[in-house]
Formats: C-alpha cells, structure tokens, sequence
C-alpha cells in the first residue's frame, strides 16, 4: 500500500541511489578486516596535535568571528592562500575565483544545480568516481562514457562523443578513482583543445594531485586553458571548473574542498551555495588556514607522499608475489587505488565474497561503471592499511584467486574485463 | 555578448537569487552602526571556553574518528541525545528518525531535494523566512502565501489553499522569522488536523523554540501529529518534518541543524545527503555532543533567555518610548525578532536609507514576501546589539520616523501595510 510518503517524492529521488561502496566500507569496516576497499585517507596521517593546536589558537584569538555566520564564498585568508597555492603549479587565480565548499562532493552538486537540467548529457571516464554520478543523477543528468587506457581517457573517443552537444566534460586526470592512471600530457592538450573546439566546459576534479610519488608534475587542464586564452591579468576565465579538497592532504571528517571558477560562474555558485548550506563552517575554514599557513601543509604533503609511496610500493611488490599470472594491474604514480584485471571465467563480486571470507576487502570494478560492465575488474585502495598489513591482505587474496582459477578450469584473458585499462602485468 | 558560460546555466539557475537581506548585511556590518538587520545570534554569547575545552577533549580522545569521514546520517551520540532531548517535550522519537545536517539550510535543501518538481506548490506564511524560498527556488517550487497575524498563520485561509493540492506546508511556528509572532495552541491542533486531511506533509521549521522568555511551551505540529497518530512504540511515523539547528542555541559557524522524519523519508534524505556533502562534519558533530552533553548546553539556553528578554524588552521599551503612536509592533514570546508595521505613507525603504544616513538598519519587510508587497513594513532584530545599544538605536530610528512623517504631511494607518500583523501598538 503506498504511504502519503511514496505518493509525494520528486522525479529525481527514483534515480537517487544509496552509494554501493559506502554501503560496503559500512559492512566492511571491522577490526578483524583487512580492507582495500575505503576511499578514506589513513587515520594514522592525519596531523592532530597542528589541528588542536589551531583550534586552541582560532578560538583564543578570534573565537567569536569563528563561531559566527561569515560570507558564503569563503574565509578570505584561506581563499587567498589557495591562489597562491595553484599559482605555484602555473595556474593563476584571484581569490574571487574560489569558493570554499562543504568537502569536493559540494562542489561537484553547486556544480550540478547551476547547470545541469533534466536530460542533459555530461561525459564521463569509464570507470568514473562514483560520487559525481550521485551528485548528479539528483540532477537527472545522463552520461555518455569515455574508455579509459594507461593514459586516462581516450581522446580519440571523445570528439566523436563532444559533437552530440554534451552539457559538461568531467575528467579526474591525476591518479583517478578507480584505476588510479594518468592522463597523459598530449591527451591533457588534445582534451582541452577539444573542448575548446566544441564549445563544452571540463570539470576537472583533483583530489590527489599532490599526492604524486614518482614522475613530474603535469599541468592541470584548467592552466592548459589559462593559457590557451592567453590570460591578461589575474581573473581565471577559462572554460575548466577546477575542484580540489583538504581531505585528502588534511583530514576528510573537516569537509574543506573548493572550486576555481570564472566570477561569472562563481555569482550563480555562490547563489547556489546559499541556498544549499549559506556556508561552509567559519571555525574549520579558519582552522584549516592556521594549520596550513606557515610552510606546515607543504611538509605533511611530503610526509604523505613518503607512507603512501611506502604503501604503492608494498602493494605492487605483494601482487607481483601474490597474484596468479593471469591478472593484470596498473601502476599508479601517485594516488591511493590501483585496479586490477582478472582472466575470464572470474567475476569480481564472487571473488569478493570468497576474499570476505578470508577477511579481506576490496571493492568489485562494477561499481564505478554507468552499465552492467566491468565485472572482472577490481579497486584495491592502498592508503588504509601498513605495508605489513598490505602485504598479508594481498597474500590472502593471492590465495582466494588461485583457488577460484583452480575451480574454474582453463580460462582466457578477458577482453572486455580489461577496458583498455590493461595495466602492466604483475 | 553571451559568453559560452551564460549558454549553458540550468533553467533553475534563472530562479536562484542572492539573498537581500545577506547582501544588505554585507553593507550594513560596520563597526559605527548600530544594526537591527542581522538574523545572526549575538556572538557575545557564545560558550568559547566550552567550545575549547570540547575540541581539546574530543582531539585528544578520538582525534583519528574526529578528522574521518563518518556515516552519512550523522554522529550516532549526537542523534541519541538529540532524541532525549526531543522527547522531554512531547515528540518520541529514535535516533533513526533523526538525520544531522550542515545547518538547518541544508535540511530545508535536502527537503526540496527529495520532495519537489518543478511547478510544486508549497504553502507558506507570508512574510516567511527567506532561506526557505531560497533553498526551493532553486528546485523550481512555486508557492502560495497563508497570512499570519498575532497569533501567526491564518488557519481559516489554509483549508481553500489546501485544497489545491500544494506538495507541502512550511511552517515556522514559534517566535516567527520575520515577524516574531507564535502560532496559537487552537491553531497548531487545527493546522495538522487539515493538513492530516487533505494528506499534505508538514515542513515544521522550529530554530527559535528553545528561546522563550515568557508563557508555556506550546506542542510541536510534529508532536501534535504523532498524537493524532495514536503512535506505538518509540519511531517517529507522523506526517511532519521537524527542523531544528544548534545555530540559535550554540553557534551558527559549526553549521550543525537536524531533521526529524519518519524513517521511509530518512532513507531518501539521507540519499540525498550522500550526493551533496557525504556527511556532515565528524569533528564539529563530535564537538557539539561534548558541549551539549553533562547538562552544559541546557544552562546555557537557561543564560542565553536572560540576555535575549532583557534585549526584547529593552528594545519593546524603546519602541514605546520613541516611536510615532502612528507605528504598530508585535510582541514576541522569545526569538530575536520584532515586526513593525509603518502609517500608510512611509516606505521602508526610503525609511532604510535615511536610518542608514544616522547609523542604524533594519531589513524592509518587503524582503520576506513572495511578491511586491509589505512596503511599509520592517523586521527589528534585537539579538545583536545590548540593551544600551538597542536603545540608541530605536532612539535614531524614531527621529527618523518622526521626519519622515512630519516631511510626509497628513496619513492614514496602511491596511495593507499592516497584513494581519498588526501586533501591540507602541
């Protein structure tokens, strides 16, 4: 029998969907668990006694100002220090082109809401991070998906895909969520050139940017558009959203993320944040800039960079000893997840369940497809668990694939399994 | 020239307006005036050592749970003590009923989110508080206005409008933004015995509930309902949804609010939740139930009704004193606010800038209805300013009036200025 309830929930709750993966961090997240499943950064990085020591300095020195109302673009120190953040990897920015968002998932739903209508097509990595699609099939936007190889999204897919007049382009060029590849400087080129060509504006998220362990830094696409405009002066006002967090550099529980944007999009995301949250918390703005400023962030990057190249590494060492020669992986430079490629006859989600048993975790591919595709890959996060943790986890899951290849009698690489993705082989 | 930006914003977008009353705050929050505009709490009273001593306990106990990310539906003590709370005044309800949220802003948000398509009507009071059609305009709601009166929204106009088969009923029962009025014990029994009727859910925004400075507690619509329900059992199943935030009674920079609701609509909220923020700050969650907990947070509302009457009433004092006899004013019960309504040729606006001239705002009234109405009316906050201040300032706001009446020549009483609300005279 329907309630009053069902009868009255908009159109777009039908295509709103709880987050499989949460779900399964939730089920999964036990002590006895080794987990490769959580997108989370690991607790045991996160610089407590700098946070507790800018709590006690923000609520001393500045306590009313920081528990009060404050503007729904941002702290103006902290937005400021961001420009000269980017400014730093050759994007120039004014501080009027940030707006401080509650975590990057705020910004990709203000980004939704100011432009997104019902129908319209957005363009998508396949795999993609699971969190935009959420935040915008609120928005009842549909996707047209990307492949992905070694080199992040195939450029030579999109301009096919950018003719049909796609709203919005989003890309996670560095270390993406799931694979954990690159996008490669000419396909950095090609894509913006492209898009500029078409007309289409790229969100371009960057939650791990900074955390690159091996190779250089390559341009954002917004600094290659910068430049492709040939920009006077320091008001962005190119064709990229760029987003970024503190979650992944800092501490996730302080939901900080931000988005560069033109001003003529920051008017219509500042409206739109004000109706959404009116801003985000005055007292974690500002104690975000306290811990940052000073030189102390730049330094815990570093250490970051060093525990979780530690991490990278034992991973890949444990799934060359560990892993059946059959199954196929990508190298990382930077990032938390790698994606790995089983042969045919195996399904990810059995093996999750034979892997569960054996209590380890990791996330079956599926989950960050648009369709039914993807069913022989899998996400292992390297950032939650220590070297001697990661090392046991593969190890016992080395053991759960051999003896699912055993059962399974012989067996080909699967073609559609690897998406392109094909990695290097272990 | 339309840049490639201005092509492609949403339809909703063309909705979304920046707040006036934000902007008017922006101007007006100077060190030399004297402001009755704010819809902010006084931050004198903010619990700064508590709020020190809790982030100092909660960093050094759980500093690791504190910067993670946490489940989507909130900090699970937190939800538990919000429950207790809720019950010592007549509405049971469980934890699961109860879902946390980045101010009350984003509950109204995540309402519209979950319940509105475009063209949806709501109900509202008018004059409403402006952060609702805020958060719903951007879901493309269309809304039909209900007129309040001293003893707030006229139910005898809500059966007819009822009747046309709006999605939901917002209502802000005590101590009314803008207009500080309460809704009647009769009313609020006639209220959610038509909307039970005609089977139209209940927004119940309450945030100034806890601030009553005189007279009894009157019953939450929510408890009203479960009433009508005869409820078993402790999960709350009525047809309201209750709206609270600790911004009014702690400290609006945490941007920590709640919504009570049935546990079939928490699912679909806290869905929505996912896709727009992934959760709610664990370390301010954490922090808040540290404050709130041990009996700290009810001896503060205890402290905080002592310094707000003695406010109201400096400023009821002053209004009295001061004002034109041709001016008329509401008395509030509790909350922050008065409504003033003006003689038939003074508009508030002309008013606003000639008070700004003498150091003193307010908000023109206009600002809080759906259409070009209220002319001559002005919402007084009294939370900012101290009892001395409070009187300076209805002090130069009254020779304002009393030029501007003398300039204005021979007036009537406005009746449409006064729209029901035409509260106590001075």
């Amino acid at each position: 029998m329907p309630t009053l309830w069902s009868q009255r929930y908009a159109q777009r709750t039908q295509r709103m969907q709880g987050s499989p993966i949460r779900e399964l961090i939730q089920v999964t997240d036990r002590a006895s668990l080794i987990s490769f499943a959580g997108e989370f950064p690991a607790s045991d990085t996160f610089p407590l006694t700098h946070v507790q020591d800018a709590c006690q300095r923000v609520l001393a020195e500045h306590g009313s100002h920081a528990l009060q109302h404050s503007p729904t673009a941002g702290y103006r120190p902290l937005r400021e220090m961001i420009a000269r953040h980017t400014a730093r990897y050759g994007l120039t920015v004014a501080p009027d082109n940030i707006l401080i968002t509650t975590g990057s998932q705020q910004a990709l739903d203000l980004i939704g809401k100011v432009f997104l209508n019902p129908g319209d097509r957005v363009l998508v990595e396949q795999p993609t991070h699971v969190g935009a699609l959420q935040a915008w099939h609120a928005y009842q936007a549909e996707y047209v998906g990307i492949p992905v190889d070694d080199d992040g999204m195939q450029t030579d897919a999109v301009e096919a895909a950018l003719r049909a007049g796609p709203k919005l382009l989003y890309a996670l060029p560095n270390f993406q969520n799931p694979t954990g590849v690159t996008l490669s400087a000419t396909r950095r080129m090609q894509l913006v050139t492209l898009a500029d060509r078409y007309g289409v504006p790229i969100v371009e998220d960057d939650p791990y940017g900074q955390l690159r362990y091996e190779g250089e830094h390559l341009p954002a696409l917004a600094a290659l558009d910068g430049h492709l405009r040939a920009q006077n002066g320091i008001a962005y006002n190119g064709h990229v959203l760029y987003v970024s967090t503190f979650s992944k550099v800092l501490a996730p529980g302080l939901r900080l993320g931000w988005i560069i944007a033109p001003e003529e999009v920051m008017q219509r995301l500042v409206q739109a944040k004000q109706g959404v949250d009116l801003h985000t918390s005055t007292l974690l703005q500002m104690v975000a800039y306290e811990v940052a400023c000073g030189g102390f962030l730049d330094q815990h990057v570093r250490d970051l960079r060093v525990i979780y190249r530690e991490r990278r590494d034992a991973m890949l060492t444990a799934l060359d000893h560990y892993f059946p020669p059959e199954v196929h992986w990508t190298y990382p430079q930077g990032g938390l997840f790698i994606w790995a490629t089983l042969p045919q006859p195996l399904d990810a989600t059995d093996v999750l369940h034979a892997a569960l048993a054996a209590h380890v975790a990791f996330v079956p591919g599926m989950a960050f497809f648009l369709r039914d595709e993807g069913r022989h890959t899998m996400r292992l996060s390297f950032s939650h668990a220590t070297p001697e943790y990661i090392h046991e986890g593969i190890r016992r899951l080395g053991e759960v694939l051999v003896r699912a290849l055993q059962s399974s009698g012989p067996h080909t690489l699967n073609p559609e399994g690897t998406r392109g993705v094909s990695g290097r082989s272990g």
